[in-house]
């Protein structure tokens, strides 16, 4: 009546009660420098590792040394603060809502129930009384956005009595809490205890994202909210927000309230201007950068209910059919709009990137309209229609860049050979034969994020974290320099089949072999062994 | 970036907002006399259905006549209360329960809002002031519990000034409530409607199951209620409960404690006496059954933690290896131990039936072992392992009869041969041609439950319900008697890759693809007019 797989999966809930108990055990890797994907990378010597030590620790720090000697917590004392030093105080938001956010993960409810101390409040070990964070740059970027430079590289040192986490940007420390209280279990008794341990870290891509789709199913806020805090916890730095597509207009326009008023599900449906400010607060003071998706000139049906002549009319015969096709190309007033509106946009979001998208555009309607085919002659087309998707896109490409964004664009517009400026992102997104497209695109010269092999909405029976997690982006033919235009990569998750009542099981933690495959070292490929780190940060995400 | 797929589904949360607009439509079927699943089906005729009228109903009833008028219900006045001449009245608890929950399900948090009448009091339509629900056995069922043989018919009459419901017993009622209260919907204004209806309504199937795991992963209680009010939503009316497995033992025995003390992921996580009476008590106030499955002699390494000597030692040569096989069937402690045990069961269960598993059976053990081998030779066995393990099902099997229990199987019982009583209920899951199991199983004369091809643990990408939809239980080589000898069928959720974080979304609306196949008319097969069903249906159960 079933099948005898699962008995490993089978027991995550059982790790669900409490087997943190952690036997003293010295673990450590080699230290590896240089930068990011560059250079060999040494195998990591991790051995034994249990639950509280790095046995949990998700994604995978670069260089680690854990010793046997263990220090206790005491949640009514241990504290946060900045250190001696530090560029970042107390007026700095982001870490201080940091701090406020990481002593509720690591203690929970404790701090009520153990008011005080214990009988006779002798500690049986040694205590850490506070985790000191020191900011060591000039700026320390408290009151700006992360960015695709920003650092994220901390160094965190866990010894009697103090623990010290530095680290170049707020960017960095907010890494180094997350893996700090990662290290933090509880035993059997309700202590809370640390192993004295030594990490340097840093991310082997700078761009680690989750795009998530708010107009095939509309996600309520708090989805996005908790789908926030989980790419914290797995390092991500990238909320990829494909906010608008066919199917609905969720994005609250100033400029052009129509869209949304009649492009979305519903009035209620909607991101008002304070929902997506909230959205990018939130992302903000997690290290998380917000990049919208407006996708022209495809997927883009629920754009025209709010803006009349914005799509091409389709043609049946010598008639208009009624329906219509992607943003139509030939007209001024479409540039005009998309001047006003990518303005807009250029100002409601401070990420320096716009994704642009720029996918799979049927030509069909455009081939049925007389005036399309009229425009193609005029510009000597002749009858490639990818010539004229790519007029429409490096239109679309001006305006953004006098906004002084740059822009990401899905493959097909390097692919259609659109004059794109050199600091243009591609998206390798087509599932067959991505790392020859990651070849041409960076041997043109071109950054490139990979999501083809992380379309985590294909779900299907069984493990398949085991699948996303053996990719390898840079396995592709090119040099080391094209290898170094390799930014990153996103986990998608399309929202055909997703909406607040499955996006949370459905995208964690399988987007967290995601996570690991692009923070830590290449070498980090062990399935076992992350199998058994990956359901600890299960249980400790839940 | 994204396929052009899943517009449809992409509407569902659209859906969510009221868009109960209901025309006036005359909608009817055919009425379809006679036993369920016997002789000729008529094709309904229902067309242009909205949600509010039969649009919304899921499963869909046997015959349906509505008319345009509509009757506005006020939720300060109108009541649910037992009928003129029905033998249940206000101490049948059975009744009294579903009123409040029923109440509860049309109003929802609208008494609170609109105590009193609105600013003229004047309803806009006739009132319907209360639906009176009439049982007319002589025994209504209130303190029993409901078995094979319940009577789940029911005959509803929505007219001013009142509603009659009425049914031979009160599982009828409850299914009746269950369909008035997806009769009732509410207008953009806040009014809630009715259309005057009148609908004749039983089930198909006698037995249609949801089969949960709670031994892979444990499941809390909340989660195992809340997938019975899922249920009677949806007209299931039993719970099969796969409680123990390989992987743990979550049954808390009287008798023999120590099989969840040893057994179990863990102390708490456990189904203690107290635990296993709640469900079995919400589920009887919901019409449903809780049929518990104690599969042996396979499946049952947790079993061996808490029971010493039940498993078969495994030898490596001349020794045991140290593991362990299926119950030890040579044994007579084994048949002392369940004797004992399935006492404790029968009391527990109410149910007429136990599942006794039998499924899956690997002999390699038995095989290695010198002492069964021995054993064998004594019997007569020769080398049929399937011999030994009919030996062991049949003893299992006499010891339930003697504590009058009837019995549920895999499969494998009948294939290996084993004598079963003509009472035993067989259950076909094996995948690949399961009409063919079915034709063999009815033909020795027994009767069956299918389960093959509603493995709804599969998961696939995209909208698999309409494969389960598709299902034609009856499609099978055989006489009108033997498709009678179908008693129903079950949904199961195996538990490998399932706990309380994604059961609900997994499991619903999928497996009520399979509830209207159990329930309705063989001729209600249009995937279009189930697909708009199911979608209002899934927004009324969110």
């Amino acid at each position: 009546s079933r099948r005898a797989m699962g008995r490993a999966m089978g027991l995550l809930v059982g790790l669900l009660v409490g087997l943190f108990l952690v036997p003293a055990v010295l673990v450590s890797t080699g230290f590896r420098p240089g930068a990011p994907h560059a250079g060999p990378e040494l195998a990591p010597e991790l051995s034994e590792r249990e639950p509280g030590s790095s046995g949990s620790l998700w994604p995978l720090p670069q260089w680690l040394r854990t010793s046997g000697r263990r220090l206790q917590l005491a949640p009514s004392r241990f504290q946060l603060v900045p250190g001696a030093g530090s560029s970042a105080g107390p007026t700095c938001d982001v870490l201080q809502d940091a701090f406020r956010r990481y002593y509720g993960y690591i203690f929970g409810q404790s701090r009520r129930r153990k008011r005080g101390l214990g009988p006779l409040g002798v500690p049986r070990e040694p205590e850490l009384s506070q985790l000191e964070v020191v900011i060591e740059s000039r700026d320390p970027g408290c009151r700006s956005y992360p960015h695709l430079g920003s650092s994220e590289s901390y160094h965190l040192t866990v010894a009697e009595p103090v623990a010290v986490l530095k680290a170049d940007e707020v960017w960095g420390a907010l890494r180094g809490l997350e893996t700090f209280s990662q290290l933090v279990h509880e035993d059997d008794y309700g202590s809370f205890l640390v192993n004295e341990s030594e990490i340097v870290d840093f991310p082997r891509f700078a761009h680690r994202g989750i795009l998530l789709d708010t107009s095939r199913h509309y996600l309520p806020l708090k989805s996005i909210l908790t789908n926030l805090d989980a790419m914290a916890f797995n390092k991500f730095n990238v909320l990829h927000w494909h906010i608008v597509d066919d199917q609905s207009f969720p994005y609250q326009s100033v400029v052009f309230p129509e869209l949304s008023e009649k492009g979305a599900y519903s009035y209620n449906l909607i991101y008002t201007p304070s929902d997506v400010r909230l959205v990018i607060e939130y992302a903000r003071l997690r290290g998380i950068r917000v990049i919208p998706e407006f996708d022209t000139p495809g997927h883009t049906q629920s754009w025209g209910k709010g803006q009349k002549d914005l799509l091409t009319p389709c043609y049946s015969g010598q008639k208009p059919s009624g329906s219509f096709g992607p943003v139509n190309p030939i007209l001024n007033t479409t540039y005009d709009f998309m001047t006003k509106f990518f303005r807009e946009i250029s100002t409601v979001f401070p990420d320096a990137y716009i994704h642009l998208g720029g996918d799979e555009v049927n030509f069909d309607c455009w081939k049925s309209n007389p005036e399309v085919k009229e425009f193609m002659w005029s510009k000597g087309f002749g009858g490639d229609y990818a010539k004229l998707e790519s007029y429409y896109i490096q239109k679309i490409l001006d305006i953004v860049s006098s906004y002084n964004k740059r822009s990401l664009v899905w493959q097909e517009v390097f692919d259609n050979k659109a004059q794109l400026k050199p600091d243009t992102v591609v998206e390798v997104w087509i599932g067959n034969n991505y790392p020859y497209e990651l070849s041409q695109v960076t041997g043109a010269g071109f950054t490139a994020i990979l999501a083809a092999p992380w379309y985590l909405d294909y779900i299907s029976y069984g493990q398949d974290w085991k699948k996303y997690y053996s990719v390898e982006p840079l396995n592709f033919l090119g040099s080391e320099k094209q290898k170094k235009l390799v930014l990153g990569g996103e986990a998608c998750l399309w929202g055909e089949y997703v909406d607040a009542t499955n996006l949370t099981p459905r995208l964690w933690p399988r987007a967290s072999a995601v996570g690991e495959r692009l923070w830590s070292s290449r070498n980090v490929t062990d399935l076992q062994d992350a199998y058994e780190r990956l359901t600890n940060h299960r249980c400790r995400m839940l």
